[in-house]
């Protein structure tokens, strides 16, 4: 078998065999398929497309690629939470105490964010001493002790996966829905857990800018997990406007303690409770949607939740922020931007507002560089709110005063105003069980 | 302008523009695109084609991307010919003397062949004493000198085609038209000819494989060379069955001397006399197409186009060949292949003829392969003869037994036999000015 002739199958249309995206994979990871070939196939798949079935054994090839961990010396069902990403998203910081505080194992790998704002580990980073590189037996220790953890593994997970992300993200093969999918999934399979809910973002601010796309990669998404004998299910949730009112490491840290006391945007404790409900569902803790919500209201009332992240966050060395919020680093400057218009906030651009906060310095684009953990942008206003000339809209934090300059011009233009009231839509777009 | 905007652009089926067509070029040249978004971008160019004008606007990008050999010093109208591969394929070493006997100019760059069989200039280097490269400067003065050469050259022509092409061979992005076209005519464009006769083979043996193909191909190539300024025509020839009767180096050599003398096979003849008289019209040395044959026809006849091969290779250092053919190499061994059935050959498969050739030493399938210059096939029978079970089909040739006996049970396949005479073809498909 020679990868020239799977590349040219794919360029001419045809379905590839099991044997044939197993050697793909293979050759791949090995080094024996060259970049230029892999880029070629890239383009092939993005333009021939890939069926069902293809991608379903793309996913366990790219799964086995590596490593895999084994979380079965944890008792009880393991229940992870995948977003595809989105701009303000904080729920995995509120989720994985939440969930672990009602008695359900949260194992949470997660990964540094290349993108406009930092990924959930760089958020938990910018909290005073806290380890979030944990050993595979540290990692399982924590969360046999308290029933949770958040970190990254030094582990060859799903290698297939770094190597083609790498090659899809400078070829423009990227937006590809079996790529995707096979990436997600590929991830969460060799990552151990037994039941995933999937949050696919939708809207502006994300990879899927419409409904229809996004429910065709959730659809694929639960099919192959429940193909590899995961619980699946999934949230279609609207991704045009920032979630909640913080955007950067820092900000968004403070924001997911808000919530855990009760408090916080109404947007992201929507979404936030019915991701964790899910996960509730999907460990059979709860018979339905319902009671699920109650338990995590009581949990979130009595301040269980809280002192599960306490205790998370404290296990794996950090400063008690939750105590002494101050600890957190603070942004050396701060720019306020007011309305030069009188009206309704009609829409927020969640993708400017992205890039504002990477212009800020909250986020990285190449793997070398560094993050300002309290830079960002706090939302005072978001769409529905009325608004006078002259009242604030948003406030900018940086440690760098001519990145507050250069974000200022641009961040004017993610709002648009209109005279009447608009229609703000659901934060919940679909659920899929 | 980033690569990766243009590749997504392509992807997207856009048509791309001048200035990102050039930056693609620029990219990879000077190493800024990488060989994975080189091969992606092949891959999108295959799948979403490139328009007359993209193509143009390509083919004069490589054309200057690397030096270009200026041949005004030389008089007269500069006359080149190029032909898309084939097996068996000894035309240029025919045509270059018979042309430049007539008192036309032929500056022909060829360079050593990657594929089934070697090159024009592997061919030529099987002469003793043979110089093959020249510098630019005793290029010219040769054809100053005595009106033609055929070499390399050190001058670095068309450096994005070779980037270009060491990649589409890989990642099966070869058999594209457009990108076939820019290969071809930005070589000939930096070569510096006046004029250009292409000869696109159509059929088993080449790339084009059928009529449509061949068609479209040359009508872009002559369109972009006459935008270009260049004197243009092609003729599509069939290259179902391998051309002659002779396939390897020395051997086809050989053939090259016969037909020189007016001797050889109808086939070989009938295409060398078509594109000779073509180039003779490009020159505007003859008003039609018959005068032109009659010109030829008379340069062999009296041993004109002979002499002034013999002055081309002793010019470039050679034995005299000419006067003793057993100078050049011979093989070792030789195998006879004899018929299993009564009857007419139908059909005889250029491809596994050139394959045959390859495994017996004749050509290089990596740049750093060596060449066993005796090696090859010498075709007794070919379609339209009729063979009795017993007769002699056709000699191996090779300086290795092993490699005669691999050869031979894949060479019988092929041969094709009916009971009744079939009807060939004409080696010319057509012609166009």
């Amino acid at each position: 078998m020679r990868i020239f002739d799977i590349i040219d199958r794919k360029k001419n249309g045809n379905t590839l065999t099991d044997e044939e995206i197993r050697f793909f994979v293979q050759s791949v990871v090995d080094g024996t398929a060259s970049n230029e070939q892999i880029g070629a196939m890239l383009m092939a798949i993005v333009l021939r497309g890939m069926d069902e079935w293809e991608t379903e054994v793309l996913t366990m090839a790219m799964a086995e690629s590596g490593d895999r961990i084994d979380l079965s010396s944890i008792d009880g069902i393991k229940v992870d939470k995948h977003s595809t990403g989105g701009v303000g998203d904080k729920t995995t910081l509120i989720l994985v105490p939440l969930v672990a505080s009602l008695g359900i194992p949260v194992a949470k790998f997660s990964g540094r964010g290349l993108g406009l704002t930092g990924g959930t580990i760089d958020k938990l980073a910018s909290i005073p001493d806290m380890h979030t590189n944990l050993s595979e037996d540290q990692f399982i220790s924590q969360i046999q002790q308290i029933g949770c953890a958040i970190a990254t593994t030094g582990k060859n997970l799903d290698p297939c996966d770094k190597k083609l992300y790498a090659i899809r993200d400078v070829t423009a093969t990227v937006d590809c829905i079996p790529l995707i999918a096979s990436s997600i999934m590929s991830k969460k399979i060799a990552s151990g857990s037994d039941a995933v809910v999937l949050d696919v973002k939708c809207g502006r601010g994300a990879f899927m800018k419409d409904l229809k796309g996004a429910k065709k990669l959730a659809e694929l998404c639960v099919k192959i997990g429940k193909k590899a004998g995961l619980r699946m299910s999934a949230v279609i949730s609207d991704m045009n406007e920032p979630l909640g009112n913080a955007v950067g490491n820092s900000l968004e840290v403070c924001e997911a303690l808000d919530l855990l006391r009760g408090k916080g945007q109404k947007d992201l404790k929507t979404l936030t409770m019915c991701l964790a409900s899910h996960m509730v569902l999907l460990a059979g803790k709860a018979e339905n949607t319902k009671d699920a919500e109650q338990m995590l209201q009581a949990s979130l009332d009595d301040g269980r939740a809280l002192r599960k992240f306490r205790e998370m966050i404290r296990h794996q060395g950090a400063k008690d922020i939750t105590e002494d919020p101050d600890l957190l680093p603070k942004a050396r400057f701060r720019g306020v931007v007011t309305s030069e218009h009188d009206g309704y906030v009609s829409g927020l651009d969640a993708a400017r507002i992205g890039h504002a906060a990477n212009v800020l310095g909250a986020g990285r684009l190449k793997k070398e560089d560094s993050i300002d953990y309290s830079a960002g942008v706090y939302l005072y206003k978001k769409a529905g709110d009325y608004v006078k000339k002259g009242d604030e809209l948003l406030c900018l934090y940086s440690k760098s005063k001519d990145a507050i300059m250069d974000a200022e011009d641009d961040i004017r233009k993610a709002y648009t105003f209109s005279d009447t009231k608009p229609e703000t839509g659901n934060i919940i777009l679909e659920e899929k069980f």
